[in-house]
């Protein structure tokens, strides 16, 4: 039996080349070799963001999310999409999960303390403190064998590893001990130059821009800040343009060809940035061509989603009727 | 329309004569004035008790407990007995709740302090933490107007509320603002005249204990500490078995004498404990007899328990689907 993957994102709008770089590349490949359930966790965003502006825009969200997901290449026939509020065994399972981890073993989450720290939240409340119960719930109720993550979320499948274990010991084996996926590629650069592509610092590239504005934002890139003049000799190292033509440009003669001019100062900013917008809009042409495709066929979203979640809800079933069997919860 | 009450017992065992006098004989008034809605809270059980033995008890203990309310008047015909564990709806919205507390205000919630520190837990579980949210849930699910608790109990109730004016306010108006229905004696010295009557300290005369054993309990009772023969003058203050003289025996004329004549050093304890017991099988004889009447029924706890958990959810659909679309989380 293929081994089965759990992943997802948060529907918090639309997603971008780092999005591509550190997960959606490496998740299309994985349906090849296993059997993968992507969730859409509406429920986590309240976690953050629970006023009525931001709820308002979820609904929207979930759809170009789903869309996204599509456009390159996640296929609906092979894989599952669904929606987490339309599955209640998720927040039962929290909810017993939530018995059998410690407060203390939370607080020392890493990734909790940054969220706090960076989105300046005063008063954490206790749904965010239980984050990585929650994530344990989303995983353990289709029993993921593996999740795919960023280095820096390893804790996060720690936590599920270690309530799934608790679990099977207290009550008898229902779960996998889930595992780390660790890729590759993790974080992408922004166009800023700053260490990651994110919607809060406005340096990202859409999957969903038009060429127009790939082209608009690919000018304004940061390049080498130490060079002035397009004969100055210039650096490679962690200049955004070169990160990108690396990531994205197809014709590797060409990077190399610039690569080496850049360095000697035989090449100007104009002409290595015309060569990405170039390079990126080919790598963007087919998914957008993709996802106009797939706008156009009215409903499509909502049948994909209706049909994996119909699917991610037996499952969630069969889990929780089992883990009430297990525990002895399952009288009259 | 009738205002709806929430209350209700974790199912942990058989109700004594402290449950009698603290809550049930007020329940059963209740049912002419109010809808009464009684939960059985076996989720609640698992925030101290979660091993594998505990729950194992639980199915036993819940026949027994809905045998106790049945036998002392509560009435399936006018009131909903349901299994919190049945209804989904309640760890959905206690789940959408979690995101509407802080951590500092749960941690600030007295009765945690003291469950802490009674069951001497040493790494609280995050679900123990959330007892409160848990419990907002059971109430506002159905949207109780009134819980009947004792004085300690107000500060639930208080989380319940602030939790629902957060609610209406950041969404709409979906919770009524429940309020405390504080009962007038809230309990009862043990049979050994500590402070209260526990199963955990041994000092309960149950409900469903036979005549001999009610007997043997009352001739063990504690009394006077300070009189060593029947002709010492005796205190009436704070000796249990008065306390129970008080509170059990219908034949006032007969208490006021045997204090009388205990204060002056001329009754025994065994007489006073014989009228004692006299009058508490008097108590529980109609009580046991209805008992036993249901027990021979088989099925019909089963059948009681089937029926309102029915009707809670079908209330719980009503308030779930309400807040969802109140929220803006219905769509698709």
């Amino acid at each position: 039996m293929r081994k089965r993957i759990l992943t997802g994102d948060r529907p918090t709008g639309k997603l971008h080349l780092g999005h591509y770089v550190g997960s959606l590349k490496n998740r299309v490949k994985l349906q090849d070799e296993y059997e993968c359930f992507f969730i859409v966790a509406d429920l986590h965003t309240l976690t953050t963001k629970s006023d009525s502006k931001s709820i308002s825009e979820v609904s929207q969200n979930i759809k170009n999310l789903v869309l996204d997901y599509l456009s390159v290449g996640i296929d609906p026939k092979r894989s599952t999409i669904f929606i987490q509020s339309k599955i209640p065994e998720i927040s039962e399972l929290a909810l017993i999960f939530s018995m059998l981890t410690s407060i203390s073993r939370l607080e020392r989450v890493p990734s909790l303390k940054e969220m706090i720290r960076d989105l300046k939240i005063e008063s954490p409340s206790y749904g965010l403190l239980g984050y990585p119960v929650l994530q344990a719930a989303d995983i353990l109720i289709v029993r993921a064998n593996l999740v795919p993550v960023g280095k820096d979320q390893e804790s996060h499948v720690e936590v599920t590893r270690e309530i799934a274990r608790r679990f099977n010991g207290l009550y008898g084996e229902v779960f996998p001990e889930t595992e780390a996926l660790i890729g590759e590629v993790a974080t992408l650069v922004g166009t800023d130059g700053k260490a990651k592509m994110s919607k809060s610092l406005d340096n990202c590239i859409y999957l969903s821009d038009s060429p127009e504005t790939v082209k608009s934002k690919v000018m304004k890139m940061y390049t080498d800040p130490t060079r002035i003049h397009p004969t100055d000799p210039g650096h490679i190292e962690g200049n955004p343009v070169f990160i990108y033509h690396d990531a994205f440009n197809k014709n590797k003669g060409e990077v190399e060809e610039l690569k080496a001019r850049y360095k000697k100062g035989t090449v100007g900013d104009v002409e290595v940035k015309d060569k990405l917008n170039k390079a990126l809009n080919g790598f963007l042409d087919p998914i957008r061509e993709k996802r106009n495709k797939l706008e156009k066929n009215k409903g499509l979203v909502e049948d994909i989603l209706a049909e994996g979640t119909k699917k991610t809800k037996e499952e969630a079933e069969k889990t929780l009727c089992l883990v009430k069997k297990t525990m002895g919860l399952d009288y009259f």
